[in-house]
């Protein structure tokens, strides 16, 4: 069984914005006991990651650690175009994930329990970021 | 097919433990000619890497600069109630990766001559951690 | 259905190296409507990215950040028998990708319309690199 489909997953500026939800929705609905989940993002000025999902401490130490080693205004910089923030962006993605593989054991996707799936915004305004998520399986 | 086991990868505190040998085991018993292996850690203080298994050097060098450019006690971090090895761990594991995917071809793990899947542990103490293999293929 | 097959990505030294088309034809020749292309790299000293296929200077200005951020002949590096670019290889191949998986999805590999797949040469000579492309899906 294969099963794949595009959601929507809207930021509002730098920052990470979890999504685990639908993509555990999105196994259930597909229903395989065992199996493999593919997250993919359809962009490279955002990326992927899975962080600990309880204190949100954790996510801003990450925001402000990652900004700082990547800043705006690189004087080396000259893909500027778009704007301060975009050369960062594709820096910040290269670092982290377009994809993640997910197994699905039991009937249930196999996050461990602090483990939250975010959609990691690099850009400074909000956007609609397109998500492919594949689940298949028995 | 499908197949799906969690493994237990026990660590001595920072640095990378391989366990290619586990996995490749997992491929073999799941016995297919043709198909994809999916290594996953259900932790988010820890990661995967595959890197060079021949020197052990090449491992020694790779966690010290890791551990100079997230070191310890950071003005910066807020999220200190775990310890000082926490905020880096986070910090690490999402720099490096969560997931891997390898295919399998001829019956056996696609991994090139020098390539050894290792458990990259971040925190200080030894941990008991918890991966998860998934093998599919026919 | 389960398709694999090794190619090869020539590279002339350090910097970023296309081949989404051998992808994308390995893809249409599998033919599945519905799936997974997993790409993965058979190396250490060099990775795999997903970045923008537009304009070349985000690819430029990609490369010169990273040499910058691990460059050679760090008196702290003692695994350096290989050349001073040997070490910097692995420590760049961990902090991006050695496998992505791309879902299917209507019959195409699902890349959003700027995103290219990229081989990162990290070494300063040329080399011949091996990559699998496991197609399945149906």
């Amino acid at each position: 069984m294969h099963h794949a489909r595009e959601i929507v997953v809207e930021t509002r500026g730098k920052g990470l914005f979890e999504f685990t939800r639908a993509v555990v929705d999105e196994v259930r609905a597909a229903g395989p006991e065992i199996g493999l989940c593919t997250v993919f993002l359809r962009h490279t000025s955002a990326s992927l990651t899975i962080q600990e999902n309880a204190d949100p401490s954790a996510r801003r130490d990450l925001e402000r650690w990652l900004e700082r080693l990547v800043p705006e205004n690189d004087p080396d910089f000259t893909h500027t175009a778009e704007g301060p923030d975009d050369m960062p962006s594709h820096i910040k993605a290269a670092l982290t994930a377009t994809s993640l593989g997910i197994p699905i054991i039991g009937g249930r996707l196999g996050l461990g329990t602090w483990q939250g799936i975010y959609l990691w915004e690099h850009r400074a305004q909000p956007h609609r970021r397109r998500v492919l998520i594949h689940v298949q399986g028995q």
